[in-house]
């Protein structure tokens, strides 16, 4: 039992899919001539005009920017980073409101220096979220916190279950929902709890679903993503959990992949991508 | 707060760290003039000489079996694959029998052929499992499902934490103990759930602790774990849950790596193991 194919408005394009060959305005500008919908950005891409420009262009071509990536890397070694990674998800969270994004998307960062603290490094995570909570929520911006796979727990992010994130959702929220996750499923996929914890999450907490596919020959394990169908996700399946919990925003396509698909002209990785949209989600 | 070091005779060797350099003959030796008292065996490397004579050799030296690994890839595209995953199995559990292992330690395979039924794969894995139970309790031979890293699910196994193994325990353990699980520090190392799911383990399904390092820098998927104490594993802080859980068993090196551990000389990576099982572990 197979549900239909997804809704093709519901395609978002996340600007690291293209990053090699396409600078900011080339990403909007692919994004609308191809007919996505929406667009995902990260925040160093942002740099390059800024976010009232990349606001503007983005609106200009119908695009919703259905989150910004960026921001959220709270352990430190010391006092003076953790302020510094504070103040840095502040900004982002004003760029992000800037853009009207849907979410600020954080990876909430990796063991700090030579650290093995790893029970200390989580709640430095959850004491820098809480830092931040009320900004995000003045700026009317939902902060979707995102678990990156285990194999990225040392060198990248350390919330890395569905579970983790939302107990940290739990423990933080007061009151108004403005805390939620970003639900990746290269992260995710393996994760024998996935689908009790989207259906925890419920709508009120899945704030963003990204989409590519695991490779079963993959051996980097920095940017070696398949396009969606090209991999072992059962990607169909995946959404349907995410639908029936509520789910109702963009299928964000997010394939990082040095080795083939950067290479590409980003006009054949979008039209592949509405393609595969269609056949394989 | 730091317990003292490790009870050096728990020291073992799994074959694996000098797979490249020693024969199985030469494995033996080795632990036996380097003084470790146990061994960890792959069931590739007895094809050499068999279990008899590798059962003579390690236990004319002093050595413990701690473990035997291999069997238990159930999962397969038709029924005739995986019947012979178990039927290899069961012989798995004859050598391990005939070695007088500790534990039999199962690898749970991956998604067969372009499957991408993970649940059902993860369902094949259990009904395996319970395909072979009675013969290894008749056997003596108790069970050590492992839990593999999840960036392993779809190349090497799909069980990939320990809640999810000790699941699997609860669903098919009719009566007495004789399944359990092993705890590969390398791993587990990330698990938000590690300290509970080792408390619930407790002394009667804590088979087996292997034991290596997390090296932050790693981007190879398959074979470049460091030695204890190069990485960002607190290795004592586990030790010290396995401890409380009741854990009295051995601790198994087991590094497996290709750039640097696999090309030394072997008995060089023994005098370094036994040095770091007392100044990182």
């Amino acid at each position: 039992m197979r549900s239909s194919p997804p809704n093709p408005e519901l395609l978002a394009l996340n600007s690291a899919t293209v990053r090699e060959k396409w600078s900011l305005r080339e990403v909007i500008a692919g994004c609308v001539r191809h007919r996505f919908r929406g667009v995902s950005l990260c925040r160093d891409g942002l740099a390059q005009i800024g976010a009232k420009e990349a606001a503007r262009a983005a609106h200009d071509g119908g695009l919703t920017v259905t989150g910004l990536c960026g921001g959220g890397r709270f352990p430190a070694s010391d006092r003076r980073g953790r302020q510094a990674a504070i103040d840095d998800t502040r900004r982002a969270i004003d760029d992000a409101a800037t853009l009207e994004a849907r979410c600020l998307v954080l990876v909430a960062g990796a063991l700090p220096g030579d650290s093995k603290d790893l029970i200390g490094t989580r709640e430095m995570v959850r004491d820098g979220i809480g830092e931040v909570l009320d900004h995000a929520r003045s700026a009317g911006v939902p902060l979707a916190l995102e678990p990156l796979h285990p194999m990225y727990c040392a060198s990248r992010g350390c919330v890395n279950t569905l579970a983790q994130a939302l107990d940290l959702c739990d423990e933080l929220e007061r009151g108004a929902a403005s805390l939620g996750v970003a639900v990746d499923v290269y992260h995710v996929w393996w994760d024998p709890q996935l689908k009790a914890q989207i259906e925890r999450a419920g709508e009120k907490r899945l704030l963003a679903f990204q989409i590519s596919d695991w490779l079963p020959s993959s051996k980097d394990m920095f940017a070696d993503r398949g396009m969606m169908g090209d991999g072992v996700v059962d990607l169909p399946l995946v959404r349907s959990w995410m639908e029936e919990a509520g789910y109702r925003g963009f299928h964000e396509v997010e394939v990082l992949s040095s080795g083939n698909w950067w290479r590409r002209d980003p006009n054949e990785v979008l039209a592949t991508c509405r393609v595969r949209h269609q056949t394989a989600c």
